[in-house]
């Protein structure tokens, strides 16, 4: 069965209009548990990919000619604009990015600027334009890291489990802190401007690493930011979607940026979340990964589950957190089959 | 300056009674912060010290001796009654714990049994009665995990990131996972009353894992069965405190556990914690442990803003998780200093 041909609701339900049903997609859904993604990946790095607009054009594509989701999204990585910033990126396998000289000291912060996208990372608004022509019929999102998880690889130059270093930095230095989240805030601005006016026409803001705050630091190392950003983009007419792994203390927080999607991860319920957030906003979330590792009828269960408790409009259904390497494609063929009503697991 | 005695302000405080300041310890506070716990580690293995009544006792004393805490918690490991059980457990240095064989079908449920605790691990009790003789002011915790955290460790074998094995198994066989999780309930139970019965005078139980799940899922597989444990130690009387990490979405679930008190992380907001709570249940926390890494003076005002979200009555303060292995001393001293009122950190 080939797949059904992308409708615009994804961009509807952001704006909380009437739709058939919830649109669907996953983050992560350009990755390793796609064959045809590791065919690619067997064939240059991580980074080259990444700046190869053709090559990240065409990865874009694979999970909806596979499938079918009612959007895409840019393939990239999120520290591309930390690079820009003058920060060297490496991609270590298994272990992720590492950047070799990570901020520490105030003095660090001098070597970083607020990059033109256009000259920095032309590989970016061109793969945009490249996706726009391949999909024309699929609404593509661009996407950055957030100023405080950016901050936060600057800080750690790595992934972290208890991010001693960035609560370090933030809690020893306010004055540094804030002056780099100015700088951060700055670049993702420009960037995602960029994207949009390359071509994207919706953005998500991906805020991996704020929930490992307290709430107190949220309101003040997070939510001015974002709210910036959100004000900032918002003359460019594109819906907003604002994504914090461990939402579920921040919810009313999320909601005063302004954006206008609350992405969730798994751990909140959906039905609580809505009625927490009102109805003045949209959501996107939140099966829990790790469900598409089920058997099938639990896997639909759960999906359907996930509907209910969004309520239909103004819901973009979505994983809670990026689809694992290891998932099987029978998961995700079984996920989409309950979404769309059919009765078996073939979706693509 | 000599540590300040003991009072039973730590009892009082589980119970919602008045106290003249909020009680303090710590999680992991014998730990690897200490050099006092190094010496003793350099001579012993880990599983060792825990099996040892004498050297147990030695390192659940030390931080009593050092900081004057408001209660002791047994020095032990929540593995303890796992192996007990009929799991081997090796401590592999830097990498936690290890199950060589881990659950993965039902018939693995064959191997387990619901152990004696006297008889299996006469350490615990013995390590008990010792120390309630070397501390008799102070307070004992005993404390167990709880049966969805240790089931997670059982199957995954060791610490885990995604937890993948653990609700694969959960999800696919659900009657053997309400099997697994019955005899872990009725280990819990046992392993507490004999903690009780050798003089503890609260239990905690951990429920570090029980926060990855999906609010539905907490309720049908974590919500029962610590209920049922509240209740079967109800009769003991001794105050029962029940720690999630990851709390946020789940307080008002966790109250219905029917515990004394609830034990938070960092990341939910004390202050709208106690307002979800309500008036007749106490709460412990929840300081950001990393908060210890920071200058005295931030120390200070962050430990005062968690005594006044605290509210005073009914509230144990506490870090939001254990302490960190590479925490300053400096730092701890910070914390006591503003929790006492003193004006500077020189605590000890």
């Amino acid at each position: 069965m080939p797949p059904e041909p992308a409708a615009p609701r994804f961009l509807a339900a952001c704006r909380r209009e009437p739709v058939d049903r919830p649109p669907v997609w996953m983050m992560r859904q350009a990755g390793r548990y796609l064959p045809e993604y590791r065919e690619v990946r067997g064939q240059v790095g991580f980074l080259e990919l990444c700046k190869t607009p053709d090559l990240a054009c065409e990865v874009t594509c694979q999970p909806i000619r596979r499938f079918g989701f009612d959007a895409a999204i840019l393939f990239s990585d999120i520290l591309i604009p930390v690079e820009a910033m003058g920060m060297p990126v490496e991609f270590v396998e298994d272990l992720g990015p590492v950047l070799d000289a990570p901020i520490r000291l105030r003095g660090d912060l001098d070597r970083l600027r607020v990059p033109d996208p256009e000259a920095t990372m032309p590989f970016v608004p061109e793969a945009v334009r490249r996706i726009r022509r391949a999909l024309p019929a699929t609404p593509l999102i661009g996407f950055s890291g957030a100023p405080l998880t950016l901050a936060a690889y600057m800080i750690e130059g790595a992934g972290s489990k208890d991010f001693v270093e960035l609560k370090r930095f933030l809690w020893a230095d306010p004055e540094a802190a804030r002056r780099l989240l100015r700088l951060v805030t700055d670049t993702v601005v420009l960037y995602l401007e960029a994207q949009v006016a390359a071509g994207a026409q919706a953005v998500q803001l991906f805020d991996t690493w704020a929930g490992v705050l307290a709430p107190r630091d949220y309101d003040e190392l997070v939510l001015p930011y974002v709210t910036e950003i959100v004000a900032r983009l918002r003359p460019r007419g594109v819906p907003i979607i604002y994504f914090v792994n461990g939402a579920a203390p921040l919810l009313e927080r999320m909601k005063r940026t302004g954006a206008d999607v609350m992405g969730l991860d798994w751990r909140v319920d959906l039905g609580e979340a809505r009625a927490r957030l009102g109805p003045d906003v949209a959501v996107q979330g939140n099966l829990d990964p790790v469900a598409l590792h089920a058997p099938p009828a639990v896997i639909a269960e759960r999906t359907r589950a996930v509907l209910a408790a969004g309520g239909g409009t103004g819901h973009v259904f979505n994983l809670g957190h990026g689809i694992l390497p290891d998932t099987p494609i029978a998961g995700v063929e079984a996920m989409l089959a309950a979404i769309r009503g059919e009765a078996s697991g073939g979706a693509g």
